[in-house]
């Protein structure tokens, strides 16, 4: 028995051995394999691994050395890991595979994958590997596909167990043993009424625990949400988060069972929303890792572009006051500082809100409990570094009036960043805008213009 | 069968009716209900909850409103509410709660959820309350505390199914039937060798498709990774999330199976992770929404300060040129653009390796590539907005010479802000030190003071 555990192809994920170091390793063993073209090694290293591994070793190699790879795999090409590669990486993989392999692959998934897979592909692509496939296949991912990108139509499954509440468990279970096209994977049973509208479930641990001749209208689970064919796929992440969900029911607008979404599906769902809220906080669109250098130029160029924009604003604010800046040098130096800290702090109200926004923690309910306390927050924030940098400012300079000018801007700056970086992330979700995307240069853009602004107009108006 | 349904006391997720407005309006009532006294008509809106819904309820309401509420439901306080409340809030909940019933609370929850709430009390408040429960319970969770705080022994509970592989499909159903103390919710059943170690696990859902006389060993899935009570809780949610697990088994030093954790618990740590991540390179160091104003003026000051710090920093550096800007003022307009755009193009560097680390994508074994890749594309950057921005200047300046000094600069901020934006984090996490928390002021320090000096410098020492 241990041995066969030893045995097994998966990495050891023990103590000191976790993956970083040992899937450096694999792929340079792979790499090495296939530069010296030890088939039968890359076939050992590369056929048992899990297909979330072997998709990960993909996105490392490089392009001449995936095609290699997949020359070597191919009639064990694991569809799955087409599904879990980046997106940059999976059409490479793709165009090595042809249609024909590609199609093939299709068949291989689940339900969800398959329609994940195929709405991943551009027109022309999906219109041959359709083409390829035999028609109930192609009936069954043309329909997922007419569902609206991320939305629940898109992540579930059609496969799904759904038996009338009249049954007992003996039947069930006996069921469960005969019927040969189960779900691959499944963790509730869902109990249907005769027009197949899901009435609650029985999870399997519950089904096992039963006597057999218990009837399932018994045991059954009757809190179960249904969950429409069209809610957004956020919405379904924190449904299933907050009620520590593994499956649940997807119903079309009749009210009918459609589908079951697993929790796995609903882990990358999450996972991915978080991550891109936080990289395009940072201003990028996309995960850009295994993107090639051009894509990654084009990727974040239009975040720079945009912020050269507000860059040449802000300029041209600072341009009306050249010549209180030539009187007073001093300004110059200074004018960073307030327009930097105000930054600062709206980015920190900004990002508060994006994510409170993406966990609907905020809502029209508590919007404006929550201006009031950022507004707060901003005026004593803003005493606090004022006082700070007009000391400092005194300190340096010896001048109180700068001193004074400095704090005054200081504060106004903060309390208006405050604002800024609730009220903005607000109304482009308001307006059904990604405020995750649009926010961060707006925000900047106003501390900016407001720093600079108030520092100089209030020196130009006070000194000379 | 459909009016049980309709009565459930879960809110519907349907189509239109989507949470944020069906919540503000629950805590709408449950304020009204308690300002009138009218007790049973909030134990009517609040006892029937998710315990999810209870804690965002708690959260919303004031201090006042929690206490009154705690009062009316303390004999039905569903303990799991506790462990779902932001810890803020859970500070205020418990204070009212009281010790005697916070000890009966704890009792009633899962081992894992039970070390995760007394674990976060502080030390006085820990004492007391294991004082209040009995032997086997207070020994269970000192235990459990005795793992370091973001390993997998938190996070496992020990509740678990495990038998031998010798036992039939029949013998297993019959145990599970026959048992009294079964963890609440199960996924999957652990065959143990004879000294406790995990030999692999059977799904529920293989174990009900087999025939009674099946024995387990043949239905055994072996590819099982055991996850060392050490485990960060970061590595482990990458293994759930990478490898579609809904439990997965915890050894100890010797192997021993000693617990289990569920995707539950994992899906909490892959959302507080990447919000975690966020909400850090926005310099906010914890979620706090729910926080007083004290609090949250005090969890967001040390980054602003910090921050000043460099502010101040970068202005020294403008002030090491004042005579320069002082015979050429058109200086101080442009020099914020230099630095801005530098900026911004480290922080997008410095958010993917962020993202990369934390998924563990970004390795020794790749770094080097990527490095090299980020170096292109700075220049390839570098050399497209040194081109718009010297253009820019020109038109609106008409001095080549300035056009062509703010370009050079532009292209040497860039290069050095994608380089900034990788070593950084990377440096970071070298030295285990959150490249999260850390990176974001060290990256824009590094594009703050190259963007001034080297648009200053060349300034001054091509024009004067």
């Amino acid at each position: 028995m241990d041995e066969q555990i030893s045995s097994s192809p998966s990495f050891s994920f023990g103590d000191e051995s976790f993956s970083p170091q040992s899937r450096d390793e694999l792929v340079r063993a792979v790499a090495d394999a296939l530069a010296e073209g030890r088939q039968e090694d890359v076939h050992a290293l590369v056929v048992p691994l899990h297909y979330s591994d072997g998709a990960r070793l993909f996105e490392r190699l490089n392009a001449e050395q995936r095609r290699l790879l997949i020359d070597i795999m191919r009639f064990e090409f694991d569809a799955e890991i087409l599904c879990d590669l980046d997106p940059a990486v999976r059409e490479d993989v793709v165009a090595c595979l042809g249609f024909a392999d590609l199609a093939a692959a299709v068949r291989e998934l689940d339900s969800d994958d398959a329609v994940h897979l195929v709405g991943h592909l551009n027109d022309d692509e999906r219109e041959r590997v359709l083409a390829a496939l035999p028609l109930e296949d192609r009936t069954m991912i043309t329909q997922g596909l007419s569902y609206p990108e991320y939305t629940a139509g898109r992540l579930m499954q059609r496969e799904l167990v759904a038996v009338p509440a009249y049954w007992t468990v003996g039947q069930t279970i006996d069921y469960l043993r005969e019927s040969p096209n189960l779900p691959e994977d499944f963790y509730d049973i869902y109990v249907v009424d005769p027009r197949h509208r899901p009435a609650g479930k029985v999870a399997l641990n519950r089904l096992l625990r039963a006597r057999r001749p218990v009837r399932l209208r018994e045991i059954l689970d009757l809190a179960v949400q249904s969950i429409a064919v069209t809610m957004d796929q956020e919405d379904v992440a924190v449904l299933f988060r907050e009620h520590d969900l593994v499956s649940g029911p997807v119903v079309d607008r009749s009210g009918r069972l459609v589908g079951v979404i697993t929790v796995d599906d609903v882990v990358d769902v999450i996972d991915k929303e978080a991550a891109d809220d936080m990289l395009r906080l940072g201003g990028v669109a996309e995960p850009d890792l295994y993107r090639a250098v051009i894509g990654t130029v084009r990727s974040r160029f239009t975040w720079l572009l945009v912020n050269l924009g507000t860059a040449v604003l802000v300029s041209m604010v600072i341009g009306m006051f050249d010549g209180t800046i030539k009187q007073i040098v001093t300004l110059a130096v200074l004018m960073p500082i307030v327009a930097s800290t105000g930054g600062n702090a709206g980015t920190q109200t900004m990002t508060v809100a994006v994510r409170a926004l993406a966990t609907r923690e905020l809502t029209a309910g508590n919007a404006l409990r929550v201006l009031g306390k950022e507004i707060l927050v901003g005026c004593l924030n803003g005493v606090i570094f004022s006082a700070i940098i007009g000391t400092v400012t005194w300190i340096r300079f010896g001048t109180l009036e700068i001193s004074f000018i400095i704090a005054a801007a200081m504060v106004i700056n903060i309390v208006c960043a405050a604002l800024a970086g609730l009220l903005v992330p607000l109304g482009f979700d308001r307006i059904k805008v990604d405020p995750a995307v649009a926010s961060p240069v707006f925000v900047t853009a106003v501390t900016d213009v407001i720093g600079f602004f108030a520092f100089l107009s209030l020196a130009t108006f006070l000194l000379l």
